[in-house]
């Protein structure tokens, strides 16, 4: 099996090494005058008077007049992972699976990727790097004749283009009831001829990955696409690459190692499986849905929905007025935090190959009952101050790390239709040998190419193992 | 990735290969007698005098009075899938994860499997080959601490093994609600000292398969089990096979090639996720559970369940007394198929390669929307008469094929625990250049290979596939 032609995985990685001096900084300068030009106001407004949202009288639960995008409900999760059996919580839930499509071109031989700067009311900075098309199902499908998607030809086969990716993958497990997208990625043939207007621009794999080095700049639906693209299972132009590699260059050739097809992981992949199998086996997840009114522990003040000691996020309303050529205003409700987070990688080199630390971890939206998660997630607990309902294992060694061992540090947010200006830490760190092999039970040591192995089949990687895997650069 | 080591890969292929003359004669005459030691009695009752089961007042929905083992409940379908958009009807609710162990060992350098005659209620023919265990998750961890399952410490850690395979597959998704199963073989060291009864055998793969060219001797467990053993990604065993071959042997040839990792096959795996993800993403199925008792167009009769038409199937009562060296007793429900059906692979040679026509198939009980389903399923569809609900695709090609191109046909029984004598005609077939290399939208041409990758993961080939994949021999 392969994960995509070799050709197309050398196509990624020579778009992911390619850079131009001053790139960055003028695709940083386009995305601030995009958000110059653009006003948008997002102001806190009590549930209770959102516009054409409405509350159910029996179940307090939050749903559209029209019974389209999303609802606000409750429900109630037993499990026997990790030391809080029984909890009960408000839940997104939209049942449709959206559209993440990024449309790809090869320029002066180069593959470069159609990225869009797209405001959403929940981000911070407002407008950041978004895919080609964000879409709902209906949209996709054009069920309501609504506004029809930019670019959507290249996506629902009306124009020819040859699909490089196309995977189902899940959203926020905690926050979504087992919300999912289809992450695609389509090219066009070289002499394609795509208008674009001055909201979108064409960028390689490289200049990307340089721009989520700043904080929340690249959204969260972006980093979703580009961590599922695979380099060089068994590419001959990435062994080049290495072979060409100063000895200076020690740390990217542990690096190219786990992209690589080899001998010398640690574990091979059928134990991997069976590790996950295991683990899915021992324990159980039931969620059970309930009206929102009935949540225990939960508060709804009239204003907002707010856990009773102020944890984890609230359901606020805001109103939204964007202004461009036009004016666009809506209400809706949204997840805000109560502060932000952490989602860190542990690297080691094993065996010569850099090995990332990765946690099964259950979620209460989860799909399967477990996915793979990054070694430190506590999406909005107290990390800070080490008040969480348990103690978070590894924290010590990410938040201690030495400025050396950090690959990689940014403040990212999440998806901003539904989070509000929720931002959450996002870190690698590598490790020496004073960090031991053998680790819990609930943990396991891959290569980036038994990452992306998974990545190839639905909801395996959590978004925020993902949106740390889109970082890795070389 | 490699799904299996090489060297497991051509030891099982070893196993495959391997039979002695006589050993299935011997096997079915050890089978027989064990049949004939045991007196069993199932006897239909009605489901109100079932002991120890209760119907509840209000439900309808039948369950045990420990709230162990299943339950019957009901479901309401909406689905845009196909050509009937809503539907009702009763369905077993178990939602443990049931396990299915296989122990092997090397006999005289050959990987042989430790099977067992087991009698349960629903088989026809009573006693069947079976795994080494048949374990619900409170039996394998002991919760309720109940009789041990034979052979239970090799499979739970207590005894050192290796794990050859593990993987989460689904059950009948017509009739369980996303019902799952761990499929697990452990190896056990050669000089490892495994005390076996006359219940239990060890055979080669060979001798499996061949038990499988008889009607209702090996039952589902068991294929389900043997489906999932992969041969020969990278075999150089298998290619040392291949060349070994005579030129009559030529139809071996080409399934040799659709084990492999070749470069052959007509669609590459990529291609084959994104025609996957695309189906998934057209189709909804959403799965409401209501009270049995408000199913529509299914009658409780008092005796037992049915459809108003007499069709699919029927929840009935059974009273099964069992004696061997004692006597065992007790009661359950049933669900008794309102006829036979059929399950078929149409195979063709494409480049050289035998590729198998795979249906994505959606059913009620589906953990996520489809499946990949052999050809032809029509579980309890009136086939013969074509009084379906609609025509059945491919139906012709399987029922009118010329002896010499069937490679594979009996009649196998679904799971005896669950299932009263429900058997469906298995059959492999192959087509010849007449038939069109071109399919509808919701079929694709997989190599073996190619369906084996899918099955490392959870819940894409569906317990019809991976029976006939089970009975593939050489």
């Amino acid at each position: 099996m392969s994960r995509a032609d070799d050709w197309v995985e050398a196509e990624f990685f020579r778009s992911a090494l390619t850079r131009e001096a001053g790139a960055t900084s003028d695709l940083l300068s386009w995305l601030r005058r995009k958000n110059e030009e653009i006003a948008a106001q997002v102001e806190e407004i009590p549930l209770t008077e959102l516009r054409k949202w409405r509350i159910d009288p029996h179940r307090g639960d939050i749903t559209h007049e029209s019974g389209r995008f999303f609802a606000i409900e409750g429900i109630r999760v037993e499990t026997d992972w990790g030391k809080v059996p029984r909890w009960e919580q408000p839940i997104i839930n939209q049942p449709e699976i959206g559209y993440l499509g990024i449309l790809a071109k090869r320029l002066h031989g180069v593959m470069h990727f159609l990225m869009q700067a797209k405001i959403e009311p929940g981000n911070l900075n407002k407008v950041q790097l978004s895919p080609t098309l964000q879409a709902t199902k209906s949209n996709y499908t054009q069920v309501h004749k609504g506004t029809r998607p930019r670019y959507l030809e290249y996506f629902n086969g009306e124009k020819p283009g040859r699909v490089l990716l196309d995977q189902l993958q899940s959203e926020q497990g905690a926050r979504f009831l087992r919300k999912r997208n289809r992450n695609i990625i389509v090219e066009v043939s070289a002499d394609e001829d795509v208008p674009i207007s001055d909201d979108f621009r064409w960028m390689t794999l490289g200049q990307i990955k340089d721009l989520m080095r700043h904080d929340n700049v690249v959204n969260m639906d972006t980093r979703s696409v580009i961590s599922g693209i695979p380099f060089g299972s068994h590419s001959t132009e990435l062994l080049k690459y290495l072979s060409a590699l100063s000895s200076g260059d020690q740390v990217n050739t542990h690096l190219m190692n786990s992209f690589l097809n080899g001998e010398l992981h640690l574990n091979d992949f059928p134990g991997i499986l069976s590790w996950l199998t295991e683990l899915k086996c021992r324990y159980e997840l039931q969620v059970k849905r309930i009206p929102l009114r009935s949540v225990s522990n939960w508060v709804n003040t009239g204003e907002r929905i707010q856990h009773e000691h102020h944890r984890y996020f609230s359901v606020v309303g805001v109103r939204v007025s964007i202004r461009n050529r036009e004016v666009v205003t809506w209400d809706q409700p949204m997840i805000k935090p109560a502060q932000e987070g952490l989602m860190a990688f542990i690297v080691k080199r094993i065996n010569g190959i850099h090995h990332f630390l990765v946690q099964a971890k259950l979620e209460s939206g989860n799909f399967d009952i477990l996915e793979l998660a990054p070694t430190v997630q506590c999406l909005t607990g107290n990390y800070r101050t080490g008040q969480n309902e348990y103690s978070v294992p590894f924290l010590g060694e990410v938040l201690q790390a030495p400025a050396e061992r950090i690959w990689y540090s940014a403040m990212q947010s999440e998806e901003g239709g539904r989070f509000f200006e929720e931002q959450n830490r996002n870190m690698i760190v590598e490790v020496g040998n004073e960090f031991p092999v053998r680790v819990p039970a609930n943990y396991c040591w891959m290569t980036l190419n038994q990452l992306h192995t998974f990545m190839m089949f639905n909801n395996y990687l959590n978004i925020a193992a993902r949106s740390l895997i889109a970082a890795v650069s070389f």
